[in-house]
Parts: C-alpha cells; sequence; structure tokens
C-alpha cells in the first residue's frame, strides 16, 4: 500500500485500500508515510481489514456493518497482518472475523457481515444536516488525511474537525466499485468520533497522548451506496461520557437528503 | 441452566446465566424449555456469551460493551457450547471473542471488552423517558421471559412490547454481582428491538417468521452500575430501514434519570 496520507492523487491511493499480499486468507499491507505522532489512523486499519474479509466473499454480497475493538496502538513503518475466518457463508449473509496483527501482536479485532442486496421499504426521515453546506468553510489544511479528503466547518471554530458536523468528500473521484466505497466511508468515519467523546469542558491536549484519548470501538451500518466524491454531512452526537469513557453516535447524510451510513465509536478519555 | 421462562423464582434462575460446564475456555450450557416457536430467545444466548467471556476476566474488570451477530438462528433443547479466545488481557482493558455453537454450527459471534473501573466526568443530560411510570400499565402476561420480567406500557397499546418505550424490572432481586447484572440487562435488552426495526406500515406478523424478521446484530454499551430489580425505561429509537433490513437505537434510564446503557441493533424485515 501506498501513503494514502502525502499525495493529492487520491483516487489511485484509496483504490489501493484493496490490495494486498496474499497468503490464503492472511493478508498483509504495508504502512508507509504516516502521521505526524507516528500513530497508525484507525480508520485506516478499519478499512483495510473491512477490504481483507470483502475480499473473501462473494461480490454480488455487500458489507452491510461492522463492529471492531482497538485493542493496541499502531504506527507506521511496520506492515500489519490480516488474519480472515470465514465464519459463515449463508445464501443471503456471510459473516467474517479479522484480526489484525502487527509486530505479532493483536491491534484490531474486527466482526463484519455482509448482505446480498434485497429490496425493502425505505423510512424514517433522515436527520436534517446541522450545518448547510453552504453556510460552510473550507478547512483541514493541517488535519491527517487532508490531502485525501476535503473538509467543510464551520467558519467561528478554529479545528472544525473536532467540532462535528462537518462536510467531506474525496478530493478525487473513486473507482464505482461497492467494497471499495465502503472502505473509503471507514477510513472518513474515524474523522471526528474521538474529540466529539470527550467530558464537557475537557481539553482537546489529551488527543496528542493515547493513553489520555483513545479509540476504543467503532461500528458502522452502511445503509444505501455511497459516493465519496459527492459531499456529505458527517455529525457525531455525544451519548454520554463517564467512568473515562465517552459514547457517540453519528450519521452520514449525502446532499440529497439520504442517510447513507450511522455510526458508533466509544473513546476513552482521560483528559 | 435451569429454565429462566417458566418460573416465578427469578433470582436464582437468572443468577444461573453464569453457571456452565467449563473445560479450560470451552463452555457449555443447557436450553431446556423454551418459547413457544422453539426459537432459543437471542438475549439469552448474548447473556450467555458474556458470562463466559466474564468468567475468564479478573474479577475487577467489568463489561463495558459487547458487539455480536446472530448467524444462524438456536433452538431449545440441545446444549450450546461457548469457545471463548482471549483475545488479549491489558492493565486496563480486556478484550475477548466468544464463538457460540450449537449442534456444530455457530450460530452466534460476539467481541467484548472489560474495563478496570476509572474515574471521570459524568456528561450530557440522558434522554428523558417517553413514558412515565406512573402513566403506564402492567402488561406482559402472553410475553417470553413474562415470568422473570415484569413490564409496563402504553394503556392504549394491546401489545406494548413491540412499541417501546417501555419500562421494566426483573420480578425478584438479582444478586449484587456486577458481571451477573450486566448479564441480566443483556437478556433484557433484546426485548424490542427487533420490532421497532420494522418499515412503517409492515406488519407484525413476521415477528413469527424466522426467515421475515429476525435480529442480525446487537451491540450494548454498559455506562452505569445497574440494578436489574429497579424499574428502567428502555426506549428504542428507529433510525431508517431499506434493503429489508432496519436499524435501531436504545436506551436504558432509571428512576433516577441516568442512562445506565445504550444499545444498537440492525434486524432483517423482509415482511
Amino acid at each position: 500500500m501506498t501513503d494514502i496520507e502525502s499525495s493529492g492523487r487520491s483516487d489511485g491511493r484509496l483504490a489501493e485500500l484493496l490490495n494486498f499480499s496474499r497468503d490464503g486468507d492472511v493478508f498483509t499491507a504495508q504502512t508507509p508515510g504516516g502521521s505526524s505522532d507516528g500513530r497508525l489512523f484507525g480508520g485506516l486499519i478499519a478499512a483495510r481489514a473491512l477490504a481483507a474479509a470483502g475480499a473473501t466473499v462473494e461480490d454480488d454480497k455487500l458489507p452491510h456493518s461492522m463492529h471492531a475493538y482497538f485493542i493496541r496502538g499502531g504506527h507506521y513503518g511496520s506492515d500489519i497482518v490480516l488474519h480472515v475466518e470465514r465464519v459463515r457463508d449463508g445464501r443471503s449473509f456471510a459473516t467474517r472475523r479479522v484480526t489484525v496483527e502487527q509486530n505479532n501482536a493483536a491491534i484490531f479485532e474486527m466482526i463484519a457481515s455482509f448482505h446480498r442486496p434485497e429490496d425493502g421499504t425505505d423510512g424514517y426521515p433522515p436527520p436534517v444536516p446541522a450545518l448547510a453546506l453552504e453556510d460552510s468553510v473550507e478547512v483541514g489544511t493541517t488535519m491527517v488525511l487532508s490531502s485525501t479528503f476535503e473538509m467543510r466547518g464551520r467558519a467561528e471554530d478554529p479545528e472544525p474537525f473536532v467540532l462535528a458536523p462537518f462536510w467531506i468528500r474525496t478530493r478525487r473521484p473513486v473507482d464505482d466499485n461497492p467494497l471499495l466505497q465502503a472502505c473509503v466511508l471507514t477510513l472518513m468515519s474515524d474523522i471526528g468520533p474521538v474529540p466529539a467523546a470527550r467530558p464537557p469542558g475537557a481539553s482537546l491536549a489529551a488527543l496528542m497522548t493515547p493513553n489520555l484519548a483513545a479509540s476504543l470501538d467503532h461500528s458502522i451500518w452502511f445503509h444505501r451506496p455511497f459516493d465519496p466524491h459527492e459531499w456529505h454531512c458527517y455529525d457525531i452526537t455525544p451519548v454520554t461520557t463517564g467512568n473515562a469513557r465517552g459514547l457517540v453516535r453519528g450519521g452520514l447524510v449525502n446532499r440529497a437528503g439520504e442517510l447513507i451510513a450511522s455510526t458508533s465509536q466509544e473513546a476513552l478519555w482521560r483528559g
């Protein structure tokens, strides 16, 4: 895998999310490049795990949900090894388990499910974006992944990415491949939850210290087809904090007002 | 395990959730008794899986979340075998994976995390129950688990348990054991989500046919100490339906207004 975080050629680099060295159901990926603090971005691990799981599933079954724990912090520069277990292959659904290791230690544990598309009644109005795209301003020049994703937030927020809602899209088109699109959604869905999970009044400085603030788990439900190059509003709502943990819930809505995906994340907050 | 669904002696029978035949990290449990349709209640499988996971974790780490897939339908009368894998034992957190099998086929796959209690700032107001306990009426004589749990719903609903919110508590006190209390919460948290996940206007008749309506996944975040014999309001909110699936989110609030737990479930709805 090439470094998806340091180039403007996002399309090709995002497509690399699906590429691995493969030996049966064991997948290996490089992690060059990196963020300023050296920590492997959680959304990248999750996206790679979903990609590996998807590589073992029939093409006409698409991811409809994933649940995962971040077990240890990863870092850039060492390969990650993804072990996929085929829990079940049914007629309508397939279930996979993926353990991601780095330096022979488990850093990530995921279960995911794939569904052959079926018709069904659309129901319930999606949340209305709390920030209109027209009222947002471009942000993100200092952010991780800023060369891959374009983001817009509130004009009054100096660091809009820590203050949901925000609008987001890839800078370049992404191949029309539902598995790849789901992996890109997985990658971007981890932008925002940790800061949103902080206790009221907590300093954002804790974000710089893994032992003080870190993702604990991550869940995504993929509701509808997703075009990563179209603008989507990602709103993240705190549910509760306490016991050094905070839970948030998110929703990704496109400009047509469709709820594309829902997310949940619990984060450690000792700050 | 004894049949927790057909006796008024709920306390002792709920305590049986923690009892297994054990060979290392492989646990075996009986499934006598049963519901009218013969289907093993999903919340019971989840509760037993959490109990097995917890039996392999140090006593001072408590469950803070679980995520699971219902893979195949289970039935009463055959033993279930629970395979626990110790993914990680850290200083603050422990991670477990549990696969539940019946007749040598996986029926349930769970990942769960345990946390040594830490101090942290409580934040965000809990949801206000949409139904006041004082305005509710006793229901549930025809329901599964009605001998274990007492439930109160809206007077105008003939089948209140399919129309959240409702109030619920165990009929008898439960031992002051945080793992057991979390298992009881897990058991009760699966009452309600499937019907709440139906598309608007869908007939509840589909609930009687596993191939038409069934739980797909289940997540719980355990926020605060839980006394199962105290009244709690369980409110379940539909998020979206489509593609024969529906996602709901729940919250369990006690009479003091504390958010005790949050839940999510996606259900299959072909009705």
